[in-house]
């Protein structure tokens, strides 16, 4: 590989920094180890830490940040007052094109704020949609926007789709990934009307995707689509619910497996395929939420990932960023702008 | 009881009417016997299901109806075309006074059209919703609306927290259940202009419940509040996509339990308490979704429900017209009315 792929990491974001940081990039390091590291932060532990971190250590640079953003500060605050952290210094090592991504398990609202203001928008994108990654019966599922933006136009939730489709591509390597539209019904005249409206634009402009059209809540589970498209509203409230069921219903399995002599030899013997089942349902195996649209890869690590969570975190940074997401976003938009321009220019409504 | 409580029954409704509508009614009526039955449908078939079930058929009447509504059936088309059908009859039967709540399985979408039509809205109660219970690590959790309305304005908001919290009491006995806005954060300033004058408006026209202020997706499970407030659009994906993660988990446990010999000896003797954790998360148990707001109790069963699935939806009709949940909805309406009317004299906003 003549150009080696760099990825910025925040070695101070997180409940357990730097130390699950180094963790994650020693495990990341060992497992593609053509990736090399910019790592901000305070040199010395992180430098101390990479001491037992051969892997990292070979392929990693630390970069000095004098101070972390703390996970109270607003996101407003954090771009007026957060130059010089260690999560400014790693956004601004993708601005400044020595590293392709960035990764951090810092404060969300701050890292979402100075990516929006140091690395601006895709051309044509009007807002990033933060997407995660959810299990389902028949694959891994991305769900977006899951609460960049409150509220989504028709025009927005149709660059959410296009960009959703990118992702999963450059994530899973899905040749064509299944579109759908998070509403309350399938039928064409169901839900309000951003909804029918984005449905109408999805295939009026032509978009280069496979829409399947509307899905509802339950259908994320089955895996009906590959990418579920919704406001961030309705997808924060979505994931949110969908973690909180998986924990209730964990609660409700450990209940149960202990409840008596019978039940707990049983999860003895079952001891194993349980601890499967647990990683399966673990969220760190689907850590790395991705904020889409800007003009670089930002990846957001849950706060108290492990760290083989954390390297999950930086493989999606490391995959989106060798993929050819861009340049395939970039071809829709421009698609969609044109319908745009089009509708325009015959004097009607964008969505007819 | 000098005024026995007569329940109306949809006979024919839902995938396997009359047969488990008998059945579920023999259930309810075993347990419950001071309640008696107006079953509407084939008198033919269900007179014959009733030989079999002495505890239903010593309480209950049948009235003759000559058709049944499709499944397929559009509202608008129920409403106009409906008339002597089994669902049309058993609504009528509460409207005339004959009875205090009806139950059916059959299509949801006619059964809230027809009630609506012919029961008509509680005064002062602008739009219904339909209420649903789900479990939770404290205990049962109202969710109201799940697709009753796409939208719903903040005073239209605060209505479903007014109604939602009399129907949990009445339900479960709560004395003061809490009550919750479902938002993306539990900060004021969270989440979109409708749901933070809905907060606003609740406080300000003090209505007489306890309400807890904003909550997330995950606090649902955690059973952070008894009742949970919500849009329908917002509500049914919620509902949704908390049913379909319920399966996905019980699939993957079911795969694990089944992967190797082990596991599935683990599965033999945990068997007791594998049955009990399915029953604990078996919907039919949480059987019975609510159609508030209108002049007579409006229950609706899941159309596949199972006989004592069928007869937990008559034990919600049954708890709800005892109790004295209109009186407590139409005070707390009158304080809304109050407020706003107040605040329209003075000349300033609602939500202010």
């Amino acid at each position: 590989m003549a150009d080696a792929l760099v990825l910025s990491i925040d070695g101070m974001g997180g409940d357990n920094a730097p130390d699950i940081v180094v963790e994650g990039v020693e495990i990341a390091a060992r497992k593609s180890p053509d990736v090399s590291f910019i790592i901000h932060g305070d040199a010395e532990r992180i430098n101390h830490l990479l001491e037992l971190a051969p892997h990292a250590r070979a392929v990693s640079r630390v970069a000095p940040a004098e101070r972390a953003i703390g996970m109270d500060v607003k996101p407003s605050q954090a771009v007026r007052q957060g130059r010089g952290s260690s999560l400014w210094n790693a956004v601004a090592s993708v601005e400044e094109g020595e590293a392709r991504a960035v990764v951090s398990a810092g404060n969300t609202g701050a890292f979402m704020a100075i990516s929006m203001f140091r690395l601006r928008m895709m051309e044509g994108v009007h807002r990033p949609a933060l997407t995660c990654t959810l299990p389902s019966m028949r694959g891994k599922v991305a769900l977006l926007d899951v609460g960049a933006n409150v509220e989504a136009d028709a025009e927005q939730l149709v660059e959410f789709a296009i960009m959703g489709e990118a992702f999963h591509r450059a994530l899973h390597g899905t040749a064509r990934p299944k579109v759908g539209l998070l509403n309350v019904g399938s039928e064409d005249m169901k839900g309000h009307e951003e909804i029918r409206a984005a449905a109408r634009l999805m295939r009026a402009a032509r978009i280069d995707l496979d829409f399947h059209g509307f899905i509802e809540g339950d259908d994320i589970g089955k895996g009906v689509v590959d990418v579920v498209v919704t406001d961030g509203f309705t997808g924060n409230i979505a994931l949110k619910t969908l973690e909180g069921t998986a924990r209730l219903v964990g609660q409700f399995l450990r209940d149960a497996l202990t409840a008596d002599p019978l039940a707990r030899l049983g999860a003895l013997f079952a001891y194993p395929a349980l601890r499967k089942l647990r990683a399966r349902m673990d969220p760190s195996t689907s850590n790395g939420a991705v904020f889409l649209g800007l003009n670089g890869v930002v990846v957001k690590s849950h706060g108290g990932a492990t760290g083989s969570g954390y390297a999950a975190a930086i493989d999606v940074a490391r995959r989106i960023a060798a993929s050819s997401y861009r340049e395939e976003i970039a071809r829709n938009i421009d698609r969609l702008a044109r319908a745009d321009a089009a509708a325009a220019a015959a004097g009607v409504g964008e969505a007819n």
